[in-house]
């Protein structure tokens, strides 16, 4: 498949494209196409360190929207909508995932829904032509970067589309240890977005480490 | 400790009960202190079958509350504003563990807030002179009322008092396999509530069978 990863110079993106290089082509974008390029070339060296022969392509995120099927979303919610402005028509048909939480910190970390509810509902409302599948809220960054490392995690998955949620589910049952849940329509990602912020206090509060989440 | 569990009449109130009753007085309270009474009853005959030589006392739910230090809100969302209105008074000087969610279910459950963002914050509000903890939302009432069955989960502990959220954290250690984690103030309980719909939607849509959560 071919995968679009927006922002893929940050971690999480670098993760996602280290976890499905082996089978899938990668399209890197960054906000500088240049920086895409290069983080490309980089991701690639590093890979072939792992001995994984990887198809990694850097370019700029509206040109790794339009080179992807499957377009996953690693942008803070802050940068969201000046990427739907900039390249909203590109998403027609296609399939987008998106982990994104809106947040902030005051005492403890607070979820801050728009008004449609979840990020993912508003993702699809401002994308009517293109399938939202919201999935991968809850793997730390630190350890998807890390190809030597194991995650370990359910993911829900929320969308409205059986076939576009089975493709997501199929992508991430690749990255081994993750479980991906069917966790019902894309309005439950109301239920889902929430356990970020939570995670982030119990790290503060108890914890003091990463974790990721298991329905047992 | 002296106990008091409003609604113990089901089986999440019988489960505590259960789990709490070698080493603490419960107080089982009901709308109708006559079946509170015959519970009592029944619970501490069960409980001998097990081995377990309990105190159990059947009264009203207005008079567990007095007898309690404290009080387990083991209630209907749709029954805590009546309870507050006939017996908020005794909750004064109270530690109250809420483990109650506002839901509803359309196609899918929804997480349904009230406008203080949480139940356990509405609780809060409404009662000033007690000391609200919010706890054990998603450990499954089927598996908490039989005493032979392991509990599984992590259980986030969220308040704004520290002795009164380590009371209720060593209360939850004394359950066998159940984890207490402490995930902040009062206000977390916003990101902890939406996870018993997502429970009760994961159930629905893919694994069939009750679960709690973990965080690994």
């Amino acid at each position: 498949m071919k995968i679009g990863i927006v922002g893929a110079t940050g971690s999480f993106g670098k993760g996602l494209a280290y976890r499905w290089a082996k089978k899938h082509t990668i399209y890197i974008g960054s906000r500088s196409p240049e920086r895409g390029e290069q983080k490309a070339r980089d991701y690639c060296l590093e890979l072939q360190r792992y001995g994984i022969d990887a198809r990694i392509i850097g370019t700029s995120n509206h040109d790794a929207i339009t080179s992807g099927d499957i377009i996953v979303l690693s942008v803070k919610f802050e940068h969201l909508m000046p990427l739907i402005a900039d390249s909203g028509n590109q998403f027609c048909n296609k399939i987008v995932i998106s982990p994104i939480v809106s947040l902030k910190k005051e005492q403890c970390f607070q979820y801050v829904p728009p008004s449609e509810g979840s990020v993912a509902l508003l993702i699809q409302a401002m994308l009517p032509n293109a399938t939202i599948v919201s999935a991968l809220h809850t793997i730390p960054a630190n350890r998807l970067q890390r190809p030597d490392m194991i995650l370990e995690g359910d993911v829900p998955i929320c969308g409205d589309n059986r076939e576009a949620k089975e493709t997501v589910i199929s992508l991430i049952k690749e990255i081994e240890w993750l479980n991906p849940i069917d966790a019902g329509p894309l309005e439950v990602s109301k239920m889902v977005e929430p356990i970020v912020p939570l995670i982030l206090n119990i790290k503060q509060y108890s914890l003091k480490r990463d974790t990721s989440i298991k329905f047992i």
